[in-house]
């Protein structure tokens, strides 16, 4: 019996002026869609990296709701004045900007009555209707409003919460991959790479990354598919092609 | 006497879906985006990340070349069946994209007539009209058309050829910026960090990133503008407010 393939996607909205500016490398785009393929089935279908201003998140906020089945925002939902995401997209989705109970109330029980200031106190602040994203490693919560989800951009902070947005997340299919290393150069297989490609056009994506390792330069050929007999095809096809052209196959 | 300031801005335009999957991390935003301020004067306002599908690279090259001074993009100028962007972007301007005559010379000559196949030919196909970026370290240049600057994705080999794509850039000012680290929370300065960048809004952005160093948590404070006066008069605001909350400064 076949199963059917269900096909979900998502959006990432990359919120801040140290990431454009080069000053701060992202590394929550590559945590986020592994763990949205691998856990959820879900594939990243477009990522944008934007500054602190709120008409341009309201913009790309409506933009990419409308387009992807889910939107997840990264950063600016700190206590500072250049955190804005939350005001943001209640502005876009035209929804009061609020305190919201539960929020204030474990904000208020982390840091104590006597500490929780203004600026504590502002990360509770959320579009009305948000449900929480629970936060086990600094409390302060994402949230999810429509179909956006937001988390903060400290790494090791979105880390520790990605398993809480599973709630709220319907499943697809996972997209299984099948690496091969080979010691050639990409224009002495992309003739046949690309007919291998063309024959199984519509099950499977080929791509053809060089790398450079142990002071060899190769080639990784990365096929992806959310079909595991079709990825056993291709990687036949494949091995096929490195056998005719003499290629050696590097293992790790 | 004034120095009038003048902005430039740009978008990166990242073509892979190695990137899009969390296979590879893009490394390519950073260092263009660094690049571009401290050497052009140029700000990278807007990052996207898409697939390797002619119709989405087809739009975003439409509307972000109308949007930005300069739009670069990184990837898919291979010699692969995976590597459209040429042929993407010449559908995008409506050229023809056909085999450019000096990117071919330098190709052959690289190769060598007899190792000269189709594939690495591919790498001298672009849209009709465009100039040379030259790749000193592997010979296949990238190219420029309309306001369209086309870098491969391989970061060794963009960082080699970012210092040709120069000639092509109307410079701009600089974004100067200062960096303050401060061993507090962002909540103990939130409020006060707010009054400083409402103060001097037209002219300096203020950013806040809390770090974790040697067990200690902090933050950072970056205040970027085009003037290094105004920044001087936020620096010193900014110590004040230091010696007013007691808090310690790393020095690094």
């Amino acid at each position: 019996m076949k199963k059917k393939i269900k096909k979900v996607n998502a959006a990432i909205l990359i919120i801040g002026n140290e990431i454009l500016s080069g000053r701060t490398q992202d590394k929550n785009t590559a945590f986020i869609s592994n763990w949205l393929n691998s856990k959820c089935g879900i594939t990243v279908n477009e990522v944008r990296i934007i500054p602190d201003n709120e008409k341009i998140i309201v913009q790309n906020i409506l933009h990419l709701s409308k387009k992807f089945k889910y939107v997840f925002t990264t950063g600016g939902i700190g206590p500072t004045h250049d955190d804005i995401t939350a005001q943001s997209i209640s502005k876009a989705f035209k929804v009061k900007y609020e305190y919201h109970k539960e929020a204030y109330l474990i904000l208020e029980k982390y840091y104590g009555k006597r500490k929780f200031n203004d600026g504590r106190k502002k990360m509770s602040k959320m579009p009305r209707g948000s449900k929480l994203i629970y936060n086990p490693s600094s409390a302060a919560p994402g949230f999810m409003i429509k179909n956006v989800l937001s988390l903060p951009g400290v790494p090791s902070i979105l880390t520790s919460m990605i398993e809480n947005c599973k709630r709220y997340l319907i499943k697809g299919s996972k997209v299984h991959s099948k690496t091969i290393n080979l010691y050639t150069v990409e224009s002495n297989i992309s003739k046949q790479l690309g007919q291998v490609q063309k024959k199984y056009k519509k099950f499977v994506d080929i791509g053809s990354y060089p790398f450079f390792r142990l002071g060899k330069i190769g080639v990784s050929v990365v096929a992806r598919s959310n079909s595991i007999s079709k990825l056993k095809k291709v990687d036949q096809d494949i091995k096929k092609l490195v056998k005719l052209k003499k290629i050696q196959i590097l293992k790790i």
